[in-house]
Order: structure tokens, then sequence, then C-alpha cells
């Protein structure tokens, strides 16, 4: 059961704080005889490795990942599968002022009243950095949903949004945003340089698709498909919404205007819309899965914001240290590696309950 | 583990088809020594019976619910308490096109595609009817929580909002909508009425509010409180997306914007907002959670829409039968029932491994 | 993760006490589109209905079960199965000695530890009679597994043990005992019957044995077959004792003694012995899986015994009421549904991991 | 959910393979607060450590833990702890008639037919070695139950037992078993060696005891102490047999001879006896916890055993390698690492229920 695992049989369990030795996954409930080796998992850590372009964190980072067990002659044996990445660059000393008080937005106040005490580096475990583990943790459930495909982007930043009639999907891997629109990608770069000199923030919205989801996954009612993805994507650090499909535009709609009529196909109906966005009463109805996933702006910023020491005096607090101007871009592989990872286990479920 | 129970330590399990001769839930992990009565748990479920108003649907339902475990001289004895509501009035002939044809926007095909055939009759368990038994087991919940205030309310009907400066709290509970707006209450009864004359559908948004939460309550990663609403309320059938405090707005924010800062208190610090909803990092502030949930329009509709029958041909169907034309404001009570469980489970999570 | 469910995959909750209303089970999981009625789960309970002989209780039940959902045109939907069989016979009056004092043996000390107070009508939750839930409940299970063959029969009461030279399968059921040796079932009328007319009890040892498990099935560490079986025979009421093949035996042999050779075959290997009891490293071997359980004699005796009451004072107790001379007796079908129960989840767990 | 973490609120995963790079565990659900460091968890893992006496495995390891996360000046901080002990001792050429046949009574058969292979280094993941892992993670459970006292002995080898009339706890730490009774360990030292230079082996029984539990703990049903505690000990390696108490002495006794009689005393009430094992309907009474578990002899033995190889032919095998004469001696320490782990788990369920 325990409270820091997630999935039902494909199930992983992250550790590790973003100022301690390590930080790692165990994956549980893999099927053997997959292939996995560390190049599987490696270049989706890359895709989210700080410094790569100066709009992320100024962290250098490895992130390297080892396979300790689970896999052998290059085959997952059926075994957890423990990865770890190891933390080779931390800077405890940008975080003194932190230690006394609580940063508005951020979890200090809310750890201190549930546990006593936090561990004041960095953001603990609730940090970015953990978000590697579940990167890691993402591809290996890539292996296991071979068919499906998986892509996320960036569609908004700070109110500017993509037009989607520019939509390319080339373009996301060519600039720093993961942004399939290239004249948005060119005004973020002022927009998101402009917000990091002046020590501010910005939210964002990541959309995800996957194709290639039979129909069927899902089971009707608290596993459903739509509610795992909810609760999955809410678990990610900065984010405050979930939508699928529609979302809350759905709900400004009327009937005839949200279904999703049905023609008779060659290989089974073919659908007319897609406004359920892939999922219908909790179970895949087999057309792409479609959501988006709001994240608000960091709470690490530059700008003073009135706040409280641990004793419960006045105080403003200037968060130092190296951050993310914008999370939302670093959430991108993350809600990637979410998705995979729901659907994953979705697939197993789906198979133990109905076989095939 | 199983797919059709939600909640870790105060865990429930539904049961029961729309058409079959009963509906009901299994609650277990309740603490022992807490009063409860079927008299506690009937008001919350006559509070969504059908046939209230002429604006919701048209079944004439006892929804009378019987205890029939777990209770001892009016006490939880802390054993599973087994909820049971008989089905009274069932119309399984006005589903005779049904069977044959898939419904658009519901779950029919992709239910198919699961299992290999459906319980036609209504919406078998995807049915709104089966969210009484969610109901019912909230109000076991709300024993668990008694110092905690929750309340629901419909924010908007098909696009047209209630105005904030307008809001009244003590109107939710006046007009057949939910709604604490006087003035968009009279606004909505021309709205639903002519949608459901036109044999359409409208969707709406559900916001709801627990006051009186402790900072502490929720866990940093994946039993996290945040995590755990999105996925209950995601499981509510027709809901679209889930928003926590600015939810989707945040994203347009700058962190400045969307701080909420805290000064000095008498019982610790008082926060100057509540962007957050009341939830950072996964745990509760201590300030009110908020949330807002979309729901889209019943796929239930009078207006023909292209299908195709369950051996592929094309098909127009139009569902007849009784049916909400706004589920939404059915779901305001289901909305608070599982804010109530969620918070009821957290409370005992959090009691586990923290103590007191 | 609840406290009284069992399973991961194909999982049951039980509910009910002994003296309420009625009493059930929730089983859900379960494949899709399997043949079940109340027939297929009636003779299950009617194998261990009291009153069928003078040697068990003397309550008078029907144990009529119903079935409430999760079926449609005689096959399972896959949506939670709910069983219910209402409480007929219920004699509270005998119980009155029992409210003051606790019951040595019984768990009422115990349960007052626990919760404070506990409901001393009959055994509450804890008596035999809830295992009427479980039997039925392993009705379902059976029908997930339908290839495996599960019998069960009393090896031993009161110390006296069966002859396994006179080994007769045909004997379990042709006896009130399900002994296989009809000269130990001759012998047992007597013993049982003094006991019952001296108020005292016996305790017996139960076997179990299922052919035709495929081997594969099991998960190597904690969700290992045998883990799994120990869990569940140990829950059993009155159980203190499971061994599996050799079991406690094996503490005295030597390796060589105890190993099962193997030799080529035609469809696999053929092994020469089954020390192992068909698990090895909780893993099925495809040989029988057999299994011993130990049950102590019933605590509810006429014989006077030191005890205290509620407040502490001194007391002797004598349980009235109707009570079991040997309730090992009546846990062969328990015994039996427990091993179809987890055969049935870990085929579940075996297919999401392994497919097939 | 997954099938190799064990546990409900505390709870832990194991990982690792006997020659991968490392094994280790991660613990979830650890109240904060509690004092930490290698230091408390390494003396479990040296009392453990083979090459300890000439009569344990010959392969030398340091088994050095490291705490990798969940610690924070000292206390835990609530979070996952991962705990890592590297492989520096492996000897993989032993091995290469192992690749090819199955030895009888290893797991090595099962596996092949669930996985499709098996990694045959050494017992893989159900080799001994891995309960290393549950050892260190048995440490952590220890610092939630402070005032439990928990040890274990072996109280018979090879069918040779101890004499209780000569028990003295403080012998238990003076011989190479474990052993409370000098004179047996006197004549345990031949009948071992002896074993081990026929290239034979012998089975075991470990007695566990552990004093000062709550009257309270436990769940009535399906997670009753004693079910959980049996599900623990049958998953280490090479337990075929499990029982509480009397245990299957208590089938051969009559009701007023296993009853455990009550007096008034000064807190509460005194037992009389402890034929319960402490355990009573599910949940502790408060009595010390007695269990024993049946250890069969290893299947890793020098005498030739008729076997199949992976393609059917058969094939005598002698496993060579270096192993224990005797599993059971270093059991000891696994049982009471499990005993500690279920009871901080019953400790933080009865807490998330009951309060306190």
């Amino acid at each position: 059961m325990s409270v820091n695992s997630f999935g039902r049989m494909f199930r992983f369990t992250t550790w590790g704080e973003s100022h301690g030795p390590a930080i790692g996954a165990v994956v549980d409930g893999c099927p053997p005889g997959l292939p996995l080796s560390e190049a599987d998992i490696q270049p989706w850590l890359d895709l989210r490795k700080p410094g790569t372009s100066k709009f992320t964190t100024q962290r250098r980072e490895a992130d390297e990942v080892r396979i300790l067990s689970g896999v052998f002659d290059g085959r997952t044996t059926g075994t957890p599968i423990s990865l770890m990445i190891e933390n080779t660059d931390q800077r405890s000393k940008d975080y003194s002022d932190v230690a006394k008080a609580y940063r508005p937005g951020h979890a200090d106040y809310a750890y201190d009243a549930k546990y006593g005490f936090r561990d004041y580096r960095g953001g603990g475990r609730s940090s970015a950095r953990e978000t590697a583990s579940r990167v890691a943790a993402g591809a290996v459930a890539r292996a296991v949903i071979p068919d499906v495909d998986i892509f996320a982007y960036v569609s908004a930043i700070g109110g500017d949004a993509i037009d989607y009639a520019n939509f390319d999907a080339a373009q996301i891997g060519q600039n720093p945003f993961f942004c399939p629109d290239a004249e948005a990608a060119t005004r973020w770069e002022k927009l998101v340089d402009d917000a990091r000199r002046e020590g501010s923030s910005l939210g964002a919205i990541v959309e995800c698709v996957a194709s290639g989801v039979p129909a069927g996954w899902g089971a009707p009612l608290y596993a459903k498909l739509d509610s795992e993805l909810a609760a999955a994507m809410m678990s990610i650090n900065a984010v405050k919404g979930v939508e699928i499909g529609d979302g809350f535009a759905a709900a400004s709609l009327r009937g005839e205007q949200n279904a999703d009529p049905m023609r008779p196909g060659p290989d089974g109906p073919t659908f007319l819309a897609n406004h359920a966005g892939g999922i219908a009463g909790g179970i895949a109805t087999g057309q792409p899965i479609k959501l988006r996933v709001a994240f608000k702006p960091t709470s690490s910023i530059l700008i003073p914001v009135e706040t409280v020491t641990r004793e419960g005096a006045a105080s403003d607090i200037i968060t130092k240290g190296r951050h993310d101007p914008c999370v939302g871009i670093r959430g991108v592989p993350v809600v990637e590696a979410m998705m995979a990872l729901v659907l994953a286990d979705q697939k197993l479920l789906h198979r133990a309950q109905c076989g095939e």
C-alpha cells in the first residue's frame, strides 16, 4: 500500500532527497523478457537534464542512471528493477536563509506541520530532482507498451499560447521549450529570459498525447484510466490542474456538440471526433488519449515575499540558489513518463482480468 | 488492491448495477466508537434523490439505505460497514434500442472492447445511480472528520457562470441547482428547462470547499492530498477536469502573483492569500481546500447522433428513457462525498505515520 | 489496502456480524464472461450448513446466498460481485453471561483492548459464521480456475489420526467428519459425541490438496504462493498452524531425503517425490499442492474456566449457547474456499505479469 | 500492491540478485523523527554474516549497509528510506553446472516455467542473500517499536531438539547455533560438521518470542496478526511450516486444556497460561507472542540427485559452490527481522484506525 508508491500491478517506488547522496526508483511487476539496459533509460533523462539551455536550472548534473537489479543478459527477469542516480552536484550553502523561514508556496510550512521538522536542503523530497527517478521509471514502462506512442509539449507559457494552426510536431525537439509552434518558441525566448532576469517565474500548460492505446484498457470505476492519469499528473511538483479531452471547455458545451459520433469502419468503428480525449467511462476508446496539465509558476523567486520564520516572526524571503524560471518546461518529460507508467499498469491490469 | 475500491486506510468498495436488485458499498477501516445510524446517512442521499425537481431525472426512487454491519448500539465497531440501497424503480424497457447500438459518449463501445459484452441496462456500473453508494459512504466518512466543514455548489451551467459578487452560501439549498447566486439560479431555470425540452444537455462546473483541515494532512508524493482528490473527482461519472486553487489560471500567473504570503499570527502564521487552494507539496496548509470539477454534458440525449450497431452497421441513436439534462447538478453531493472520503483516509494515514 | 480484504487482483472483502441482519462478501477483479449463478454457490454453503449432523452446531440456518451484482445473463460482467446471506436464526439471549466477562481463548479481551468495547453477541466478526461469506466467495473463485481440482479432509481429531493405508477419497462425503478413512470415522463418532456431552471440545487437523495448478503460478517473494496460502489459512478462525508439503517434518530430514528428484517425461519432467508440497521458491512446480492446517479446540465450552469480568473482578465462565465440539470439521469447506481464492488471485497475477 | 513488497502501512520492498552488483530495500511509511543511522542497522547484519563460523557458508562478505535516503540529521524524515548493500564477494564460476540442469528442491524448474528463463547465478532472487535486505529493513522496524523485545533461537536441528529444562537465553549468543541449551549446542557441533563433510544438509526449527506487544494490535480478520506473521515467516527461503502458540499440538488438546484462564490483576487481567501464543482472534492479547518456524534442509547438496536438463534429458546434479549445511541457523536473524517488520506495520495500522 504505502504512500510513496504508484501503480497497482506495474508499481514503482521512488526514493531520495534532492541533496542526499542519490535518488532512485524500484520498479516492480515488470514482465520478464523485455529488453532493457541503461542505454534505454539514459536518453530520457538527458532530455530533462538541467543546464541544457539557459532557460532551465543552472545546475550541472550527470544524471547517470545505473540498473542495480532485475535485468540479466539484457532482459528483464520479472524481479524488481532498482534504478539509481547519484547526486553529483549539490550546493547546500545556497539554502542558509531557507532553514530559518518558510518559502511561501513551497511545502515548507506544510511539511513542518506534518513532520515537526523538515529537510530544508533544496526541495527535499518535493524537489523537481525527484522527477528524475520518475523519468527513469517511465523509461522502463515504455518497454511494456512498445506499441503506444507518447509525446508531450508545452502549449502555453505565462498565458502566451501556441497557435494550433502552426502546430508542427517536428519543432518540439528543436527549441528549449518543447514547443511545436516555431513562432511561439521565438516569443518565449524573450518572455522566459525576461522573467529569469527579473527574478520572477512563469506558469505553463503541458499537453500530452498517447496513440495506439487499444480500446479496452482501463477499469470502469476507481482504477479508471482518467482517474489514474489525473492522480499521476497532479502528483507532479507544481501541477494544479488536469483535464482530459475537452476538459473544462466541455462544461460549456451542449451534449450534441460534445458527442463523438461513430461510423462503420474496416477495423471497427471510425470516430468522427474525440471530445472525450480517448477515454469514456474510465476505459480507453482506442482514440488518442489527450490530456492537459497546468503548472503553476515556481515559488522559488528572487522577488521578496512576506513570510514568517519558524519561530513565528515576520520576515521577507528571497530564495537564492539556482532555479527554473518555468518548471513547466522540465515537466514535459515527466508528464510523458507518468503517461507511460499509468498505461503500463493499465495494460497489466487489463491482462490480469481479461486475459490476452 | 482491486480496482473497484478507493482509499488506502479508510477504504470503500462500491458494487451494484443501475438496474440490478440493489447497489451498495462496504466501508472498511472506519475507526470504532463513532456514532452512526441510517439517520446520519439518509439526508445526504435525499439531497441527491431524483424527482426532487423537474430539472433532474424523473425516476422516482426511495433510495433508502440500510446498514447491514459494522454498527452496534449506535456506534461503529471498527469492522466493515456494509450499506445497501435497494433499486425500487427500474424501467428496462426504455433501453431496447440501446442493446443494439453504441451510445456515442457513453462507455458502451469501450465496455464491449474490454469485456466482450456489456450489461446494456441503463448505465450499468458507470451509471449515475452508482453514485448513491458513494454518497452513502461519504456520510460515514464525515463521521471520521467531524471538525471539517465541506460544502459544494454549482458555479456554472452551460457556460453561464455565477457572479461571485452575489455569492451567498445560504442560497445553495434554496434552489434546484445548488447555486449560491440567486440571479444565476433564475437564469438557469430557463436554460436547463429549454435544454430538457430540446432533448439536449448541458455541462457544468462544481466547486467544493473544505474548511478546518489541519495543516499536515497529506503525504508528500503519491498519496498527495491533491493527487488523491484529483483521482477521486475524476472517477465521478462525466467529470473531465479537476483543478485545485487557481488551477489552470495559475498557468498564466507570475510567481509573485501566485505566492501565498504569510504573516505572524496568534496560532501560527496567517496566510494573506490562498492561490494554492489549501494544499502545497501534497500536504494541507491549514487553509480551506478549494477545488473545481468540470462535468461534461450528458451523452444521453434525444437529438440523433451517428453511431454504429454492434455488428458494425451505421445507425442513428436516440437515447430514450429518463435522463438528466445536466448531471453536474446531481454531482454536487457526490463531489462533497468524495471530498469527505479522501479527507477521512488522509486523516487516518497521517495518524498512522505521525501519531496523534 | 484495507484490513478486511484479501487478495491482490482477485480480491474479496467480507462483512457482517454473526448476529447482525446479514453477512456477505464483495468479490472484485473477477474476469468477465464466466458462468455464475446462485446455483453454483449454494452447494458449497450447504456443505457447511450447521444442523447437518448432531456433531456440529445446532443452529438451523438456511444460509441462502443471493447475488446482488456483477452478473448478467448468467455470466460475470467483470464488475464487483456482491453476495449476501441473511441471518435467519439468531438467539442473542444465550449470550447474557458473555457480555459481562471475557471468554478465555476467545478474542473478547483482545477486542476490548483494541476497540474499547465489543459486540458481544455471538462471536461478532470473529465468529465461525463469517466463514459462510468466504465459502461463497470461494465458489466464485472456482469459476476462475476450472481446471484446478481442490479437495480437503480431516486427517485427525483430538490426536486420533487417520490411517493413510485406508485412505479412500470417496469416503470423504460419506460421513459427518469429511474423513477419508471409514474406520477412523467410526471412532470419531464416539470421540466427538463424548466431547459434546461433556461440554468439552476437540482440536483437528485438516489437509488440502490442489491438483492441476500449472507450474509457474506464484511470485518469488512476498506474494509467494505458500506465503499467501499460509496467510489465508491462518486467517481462519481457530487455526494455529499451517505447513506445506512435509512441513515441520522436513525439519528432521536430511537434504537428500527431502529432495524431489526429476526424470525426463513426455510433457516436461516427471517428479519422483513431492516433499515440497507442490511449491518451490514460492512458485508452483506443477505437482499437487499439499498443505495441512491445525485447528485448536473451540474455546466455547461448558466446563468452567477462570476469567475476569470487564470491571476486573474474578469470575467463572460457562459459554452457553450452541457450539461446535470440533470447529475443525466445519473448517474443511473453508480451507477449500481459501485455497480456491488464493489460486484464483495467483492465476490473475501470473497472467498480469507474464501474459497468456 | 505489487508482489515484492510486504506490509501495508510500514511497507518495505526488497530488490537485488544474489550475484548482481548490490541488494537493498526501500522502507516506506516509517514515522518521522526516529533516530536512525547505519550504526543502528549494521549489528543486525553482522549477526547473519557468513563466515562467522565454519558451520555457515564460506563466503566472505562485508555486508555493509548504506542509508541513501530518508534520514536527516540522524533522524528519519518520514520519506522512503533506501538501504543498499553492495555485493563484494561473488563467484559465478561455481555455478556452471547449474545453468544447464535444474537443482531438485530449488526454484529453478518453477522459475523457468514462470518466466521462461532464469538467472542461474547463485539463487538469483530466491537466494538466502536476499535476506540481508530484510534484516536491514527489520532494523528500521525496530526503531518503530522500541518497547517490544524480540529474540529468536534454534530449538532443533535435524530432529535433535533442545531440552527446555536447560533453557538459558544468555547461551543464545554464545555458540554458532543461536542455541539456548549449551548441551544441545555441543551435540550440534558434531551433527552439523558431519553433515557438511558428507555434503548433506539438515533442517531446523526456529522459535521466536516478542514481548511487550500491547494488547490490541492486530485486526480481526485478514490483517490478523497471526495471519501476517504466517505470511512473513513462510516467505523466508526454505520455510515450510509456521505455528503460533501451541500450534499443531493444539490439535490434540481439549478445550479446557487449551484455554488461557485469566485472574484479576493490578494492571488488567493476569493470564495463567499462554497456549494461544499471545494472539487471539487475530489481535494481540498482551502476552508474549510465540511462534515456531520449520526450515527444510538445504537443497544445495553434494550428494548426487536425479534431475533433468533444460532440454529434458536425464542428468545427475551436484551443486558445487559454497553452501550452508543448515540454513535454519542463519534464519534466526531473519525471523527476528520479519517479526519486527510485521509488528511495526501492525502498530501503525492500529494507530491509524484507533488513534493513540
